[in-house]
């Protein structure tokens, strides 16, 4: 193997921090929701997102005023967890590589952007 | 329309607490657990059935004894929620109708039945 | 069991059908799509309801004009499905009864609204 | 900004790569699949991981024989989509780096391990 091709503790740290966001999307999204129980269902992401390999840390809010907007826009007054309402951080530690990073929906590119915030 | 078209609230309320079963089967299986965190798990999905249209109960159990077995068999001690540790029973109330369904692992068919257990 | 507690062919067929329905709605909401690939997804949506109990037919149909104005208002020109796109019929056959049922978005409730639309 | 903590494409390929992974497992686990209906299921997983950023190529199988066992297993003769039966590689390019990735089960973990194969 020639050094180019070695992987390092640092490329681990990204690929499980990808890993991780594209996971609890993908698992969550469409999940029923309201004001009422939004608390809960962003504790449950939190618990499953910590059970995962080298995550050390993780905060999910679901965004209230989006969350009651589409609320009141259907006739059941509840709505289906979507990209829009999620602002997910994780913290990913692999060895001595630490990852900080988010999925927040951007609203000019219109798309839930998962991003690389820090590497330390 | 003749008599034998005709749609019935009993028709509703099994239709609706069918609906209930599937939903709420694919959105949560495959999603990571383990003894730790299933509590939260089990209230999340309590509270987004409830949020559903006519929706008068629910109650969901995650068989810890499974999850230990599974957290047991893998390298980082948690699993993914499957068929067979969910157990969650359902009322659905349609008018004067009422709808007790509910999705169990069968042992025998090896098979997540969902099966009505009463309608009054 | 008095005869008000008997459940009879035609409330499982109801009951199946909601589960076809919320079932798949759970699954595949979420589904990276654009104009290029909904075939592929439509195909793939109908072969997996096609596989379960008593489904007799299925029919997807995921709305390209709302793919393609979704496609044109983010950045990397591609959506997840969502409830607005699908069109869903399945029919479910039971015993002697058949039961024909949609899920479709309903504009006016803002809704992905299940229904029953025949059962003989 | 140190340059320690400068983000490099390698860190983005490597990221990126990861949520391809994690996303495209926790959407498509639970789908009803069988031996008849894998090839369609494959080509949409297929067609799905390549319309999202940065994907150059993507190969997804699923384990016949697995599939098969699955389906003698149970009554209805269908199986649900696990992550034993999973392997998928995919290539993400970014800028001048590419990476290859794959999941696939490991029988000794008890785990579909997402691994990074080769980044050049």
């Amino acid at each position: 193997m020639t050094e180019k091709e070695e992987i390092y503790n640092r490329d681990k740290a990204l690929f499980e921090a990808g890993i991780k966001l594209g996971a609890l999307y993908h698992q969550f999204i469409g999940t029923p929701v309201s004001t009422k129980t939004a608390k809960e269902l962003e504790i449950a992401i939190e618990k499953s997102v910590s059970l995962q390999p080298w995550v050390s840390a993780v905060k999910v809010k679901i965004d209230r005023e989006k969350v009651r907007k589409c609320e009141n826009g259907n006739k059941f007054e509840y709505c289906e967890l979507s990209g829009e309402m999620l602002d997910v951080e994780v913290v990913v530690r692999y060895e001595e590589v630490e990852v900080h990073a988010r999925v927040k929906y951007d609203e000019e590119m219109g798309y839930p952007l998962m991003r690389i915030e820090k590497v330390t």
